[in-house]
């Protein structure tokens, strides 16, 4: 077949295949991948069609229709996947920053109407249009640093026609950029204001008024925040029962602030991802571990955010045999980044991973978090043209150089990305 | 005069001007600095000629000359000034980052001839050339940043004929690209490897045979890391006195990892800045505050990239009146980072300063650790015409986006930069 795109002199080509598959990457396979050196890719269209070193490129399939990019020695790898965030949101809360450096707590805050309820507040107010707007205003940021599919959340809204809304943006901004943009739903993500002191009762709205509207097909993903202040273990299983009955694939946000359980609970309903994990115990870290299946998504950017010294435990996970990815969780309250790449030094400098792991955990690990991991996530025949070129020789660089973007070019889905 | 650039429409012009003046900004004139809404601001050739509410603009003065940026009522102000830099170096140190993610410490790095002295090694094997092309790719990176200004730092030859190269490639890489490169004399890094166990006579070496081939007019500043493995308060103090005596400014290293009391001793030499102080202690700042000159230049990527808990004091050090900057540190061995706008939300979340704290601190304050505060950090009628458009609408949100570049557009010398 033809090339319609080949990317040649690859100093590494960090393929993030030739692991042991069938599962999210555990252990020692999350360094077992493969880097190629002096290598190319080569793409069809949407698709990858081959790799390997330059030495065994098939010079027949370049012609007039082959777009060739130079990598010059350069890192080349897949497009990052970045399975938690909460995208779609009115306004930001760039005023609260202050309220939290005079030492509030992301609770205390919380509990006086700030905090998410305000977000809620300017989500309503926002048209569909203006929410519209800004979805692909940060999707055009995530495009930036390489962030080729986007997970987006609900849970701004809180009522059943809002949240239906902000599925609907995700979608359509899913449409009008290149980037692949997963939708979930959200609708859990605190009572609505309308059921203060009666989560259950609005967990049941949910479960009987909004899921039947959503089609598992395009709206993959049922989530909760079982935190206190939001749902307990208890609701969030009942919940996340009915979801996963009506046709869903399940996610939590658990163990962020406390140990209450939620992870090990969700895992055990098989949960494809359980995120946080801050505060996980050992004890459910095992029992995590042992379904082989559930990924535990870790966003180092939010305790960072929100002062706290505590930190997922990314190291004895992985030891555990736990399944890890790695998430920003871009949000406007507890972790406003779209800095994926940051999300990766930290986890390397607070959780422990080194930087193979940490880049498998925001590739294959997060497409598999996203039950997308025979389409994205590493660089194989068959799998779809999402590649990074980056401006770096060594792979190691990547969680070095803190906080700075490596990336030079972006291809999605086969089409170089201009830069903007 | 005829507007040669007018940037119309600013939501919020930061001037960082109108608070007490004569002096750094410390207390309160850190946050009584202007804000203008609704603004505009306008240069002739490389100097801002005036500012001030659009209903103000003086439409004569703008013609056919005049290029006109309209910031949609985005926020305008300042370039960055980074007054801390070692950016002339060969190689990297990605390497050791593993090392580091296995719990050695810098010290113990050191003293396995790793960590600086693998630099040292790699940047004497480097041609002036290589050192000048990797100087210039770290300058591009810096401008992406909104960093028109750049202090750079010798240190990485650490004998007289590779310290002397360092500072002339600092020099060039100044004239080859539009932001302005601040050389610093930092030869007393270490003890050369030369002079491995004889610091003193090493220094005695610097003062004798280097400093008098450098002209204090080009090379404004001296600088010496004072801590254990590098150089005493003693060998400091006489080390500096010497640069003093031959014209040059003071600079210094201090409490980074013990409170030796070096900053204090600088101080009252009249040191320009004392720069990381994480473990400075409350009877030397308020020693620092006296003098009213000395600025404490915060460090804050510096311990988050070392895995330390401590940090610098930064609100205990403005209510003790001492004047703040901040700074990347950017360096291969303890901070890889260019990401100025980093340093301004960790030194928010970790030393406890505010948005406005921490913006006059990158900018003003940066300028009076350079002695440039009548030339940059503020925008006033006179000074150079560096400018940032910012793509957010409200200051507060700098340093809320964490990590992110917020930098939309910038202007060196009332040049427009084509982004790059
Ligand atoms: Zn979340
Ligand atoms: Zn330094």
């Amino acid at each position: 077949m033809p090339y319609t795109l080949l990317i040649r002199n690859c100093g590494q080509l960090l393929t993030l295949s030739g692991a042991a598959t069938g599962q999210p990457l555990t252990g020692t396979a999350l360094h077992d991948w493969q880097v190629l050196t002096d290598a190319y890719v080569a793409c069809a269209h949407d698709r990858i069609v081959a790799l390997g070193p330059m030495a065994e490129l098939d010079a027949a399939q370049i012609g007039p229709g082959t777009r060739v990019l130079d990598a010059g020695g350069r890192v080349v790898m897949p497009g990052l996947v970045e399975c938690h965030t909460h995208l779609v949101f009115g306004g930001n809360r760039a005023h609260e920053f202050q309220r939290k450096l005079q030492g509030e707590s992301y609770l205390d805050i919380l509990a006086s109407g700030g905090g998410i309820l305000s977000t809620v507040r300017a989500t309503r107010a926002a048209s569909e249009a203006e929410l519209l707007a800004n979805a692909l205003h940060h999707l055009a940021g995530f495009r930036r640093y390489g962030i080729t599919t986007v997970e987006a959340k609900s849970g701004y809204g809180l009522d059943a026609e809002t949240e239906l809304r902000l599925v609907r943006v995700a979608q359509e901004a899913g449409r009008q950029q290149p980037a692949r943009v997963v939708p979930t739903f959200l609708g859990a993500h605190v009572p609505g204001p309308e059921y203060k002191g009666r989560p259950a009762e609005y967990l049941q709205m949910l479960a009987n008024e909004v899921l039947p509207q959503l089609d598992p097909a395009e709206v993959p993903f049922v989530d909760i925040f079982c935190e206190e202040g939001a749902f307990s273990v208890k609701e969030s299983r009942q919940f996340l029962e009915q979801a996963r009955e009506q046709g869903f694939q399940l996610k939590i946000h658990a163990e962020q602030l406390h140990d209450l359980g939620g992870a090990a609970m969700a895992a055990t309903l098989g949960a494809i991802s359980v995120d946080h994990c801050d505060y996980l115990s050992e004890a459910d870290a095992a029992r995590i571990a042992a379904n082989g299946r559930t990924v535990v998504v870790l966003l180092p950017l939010v305790p960072l955010f929100l002062r706290q010294e505590v930190y997922a435990p990314g190291r004895r996970l992985i030891k555990a045999g736990v399944p890890v990815a790695i998430s920003t969780d871009f949000n406007p309250g507890s972790c406003p980044s779209k800095n994926l790449w940051l999300a990766l030094s930290v986890a390397c400098l607070k959780m422990g991973l080194t930087p193979k792991e940490a880049l498998a955990a925001a590739t294959l690990n997060a497409a598999w978090a996203l039950n997308l991991q025979t389409e994205i996530g590493s660089l194989e025949p068959g799998k779809r043209a999402d590649l990074l070129i980056l401006d770096v020789q060594d792979y190691e660089e990547i969680p070095y150089w803190l906080g700075e973007n490596p990336v030079q070019q972006v291809v999605i889905g086969g089409e170089v990305q201009d830069s903007e």
